[in-house]
């Protein structure tokens, strides 16, 4: 390496422009509208939150500042508690909760502390893609269980368990990704009687929750977490912003306790002293609360259009139930149908889909697509969508 | 669980006195100055920064508050790498830069992405213990290669590299801790050329390589990742906030790709996009550059007290080398000497410190002690090695 040029040194202008343009994960090419892309729209994101929680300058008592304690910090864990009591309607203690980096983080860090390798996990058949190669990277076996209009088939899971135990079952209860459905009350209760009977984890993504637009309020699988067998993954990705990193696990205390021992915890402290310090602040003058009410607002029409224009733009023959809250429509498509074969025409046309078979843990479902309205705006929505429908037809 | 009483609700009382108290790592208990710490002192750590920082509102274009790109903010890093070029003392390419969440969560992610269950792994002994831990957690099997006075002994490694060949070596070749020594420059060599040779990678944790008071600049091993088999760590833990968890790895491109290839980061995108979006405010500013040479006169002058105050209260037997930077004195007690049974006596008398057993991959070492002169001010510091004169004597 050469020695620098002193203060003036500049890096090279071709990778200037390059890194200048490398900021956000999603980048769907110029003219490309991809509703496959899971992610909030950037107008859903609060830069004026963070204009207010700073003004408090969290950070002036430096205990932001230091290595946390390993559960996160205790005045955040209190604001969460105190949030999620209201938001979720049912008492949260905040000794019971466990500061992540996120959903993603958190199942990570669950398979490392939970999960041997060669052991096997199910999940959902269809499920979060992603979850799917970050438990295959943990060399855990992934078997898939159906999913129909009620979420997770338990008898389907009954039949497997007369087979193996798995280390854990990893669900996302409400406004399941891809499919939108909400695991029915009944079933979560079975599922947690069987996790307690068989001795396996229920690991439950609980991304969506908060995201209801319509329909009845099923309570969270955070309710259960005095069962011993259920941890409750929750996120700010979804109802704040993805760049925060911030996320939180509840569970009982034997389990959060194997949590922050993980030994890269220990090393490093506990997650997101610094930001969780910032949120704090957001959730205490309740700005996170208003943000929830206008986020449901603005998606939950964003769900209405949607309807609308898969009615007008796509085949009759086309398949899907309007999801009550989240993310996603999963549209079924008639047997035999290759929806991944539409994806190079569909590039072609201006639009992007996430095909069916991406979400299955066996490459199946190829006659299912996902589609996400978080990440794009009304007109842009309709105009995708009618894109997609040119290219089906 | 209970419904909530509505906004009113409160938790348990008792519970928000323990959260209350629950904020930073490191709590040594009333009135012990516990010398084993090794983290900043509350007084080195900089709010005023972070005030400066956030009056820019960074987060206002919003980027950083969505999905980050896997390798990190691209302006981030063009700031990181600047700031470096001058701190190094070479040219860093921002391009063969990725962002983490500070170096015990990049060891995590190198050892689950470079090394197998059951890999070996070399390690300098004594090293870094909690570092121990996250190799073994990772089901690595761990070989300690000594260090002398130059740091990692090369005879030592090439005797080892007969037997068995490693996933990596980890090292940490500046003001090591726990030994204060520095790896010589023509030993760096070697362990690269050794690394080509053999198929293995360098993993070096240069935390302090920027904290040096005295005694010759050596550069970092960052200026060797040319040769493809070396990932450099760094963190912002020990030259601004430990809170804030962010640090970088500097690597070829191939080994950069592969981490940004892991699952997790994959799904919940670049790491701490927020936060790096505040710290390239206060790297632009200056603020990091300026704070840096304070941390070096501060921290100087606390060697030279340490230096003095052990010379005074501890037993004339007492070996030390004198460190050039870094947190810590690595102390020699007469062969024989049991150094863990002093921590009960220490504790009573109101003093503690890290004993050297735990820093040996073989529960060895017990003749040796380090301290860190980093958690504390002055008249603690004094203090505390008054104290543990008193327990040796």
């Amino acid at each position: 390496m050469s020695r620098p040029s002193g203060p003036g040194w500049q890096p090279d202008p071709a990778a200037v422009a390059r890194l200048s343009a490398s900021t956000t994960q999603a980048w769907a090419g110029p003219g490309i509208i991809d509703l496959g892309v899971g992610q909030p729209h950037a107008s859903l994101l609060p830069p004026a939150l963070f204009d207010v929680a700073a003004r408090t300058e969290p950070w002036q008592d430096r205990y932001p500042l230091q290595y946390g304690v390993e559960a996160g910090d205790g005045f955040f864990r209190l604001a969460l508690a105190e949030f999620l009591t209201v938001a979720y309607e049912c008492a949260v203690d905040p000794e019971l909760t466990f500061v992540t980096n996120g959903n993603s983080h958190a199942i990570d860090l669950i398979c490392s502390m939970f999960a041997e390798p060669g052991a096997v996990v199910f999940v959902e058949e269809p499920t979060y893609f992603l979850a799917l190669d970050i438990f295959r990277h943990h060399r855990l076996e992934v078997v898939g269980i159906p999913v129909d209009d009620e979420g997770l088939q338990i008898e389907a899971l009954e039949a497997e368990l007369q087979r193996r135990r798995p280390a854990f079952v990893y669900t996302i209860p409400a406004f399941q990704n891809p499919t939108g459905t909400t695991l029915a009350p009944a079933r979560r209760d079975r599922l947690v009687a069987l996790a307690q009977e068989h001795g396996f984890l229920v690991v439950a993504d609980e991304v969506y929750q908060l995201l209801r637009y319509s329909g009845p309020a099923v309570p969270p699988l955070a309710t259960a977490i005095d069962s011993g067998v259920v941890l409750s993954l929750g996120t700010f990705s979804k109802i704040l912003a993805p760049g925060l990193r911030l996320g939180w696990v509840q569970a009982a205390r034997p389990l959060l306790e194997r949590l922050a021992a993980a030994p890269a915890i220990v090393s490093g402290g506990g997650l997101n002293p610094f930001t969780s310090a910032i949120v704090r602040v957001v959730l205490e003058s309740g700005g996170q609360r208003d943000h929830l009410e206008h986020l449901r607002g603005e998606l939950g029409r964003r769900v209405a259009l949607t309807d609308r224009a898969l009615r007008t733009h796509l085949p009759a023959s086309t398949e899907y139930t309007v999801p009550d809250g989240g993310y996603f429509f999963w549209l079924r498509f008639p047997a035999g149908t290759r929806v991944s074969e539409w994806s190079e025409p569909a590039r072609a046309a201006g639009v992007g889909f996430r095909s069916g078979s991406r979400f299955s843990a066996y490459g199946s479902l190829d006659d299912r697509m996902r589609l996400s309205f978080a990440f794009y705006e009304a007109p842009d929505l309709e105009l995708g969508i009618r894109r997609l429908g040119e290219v089906i037809r």
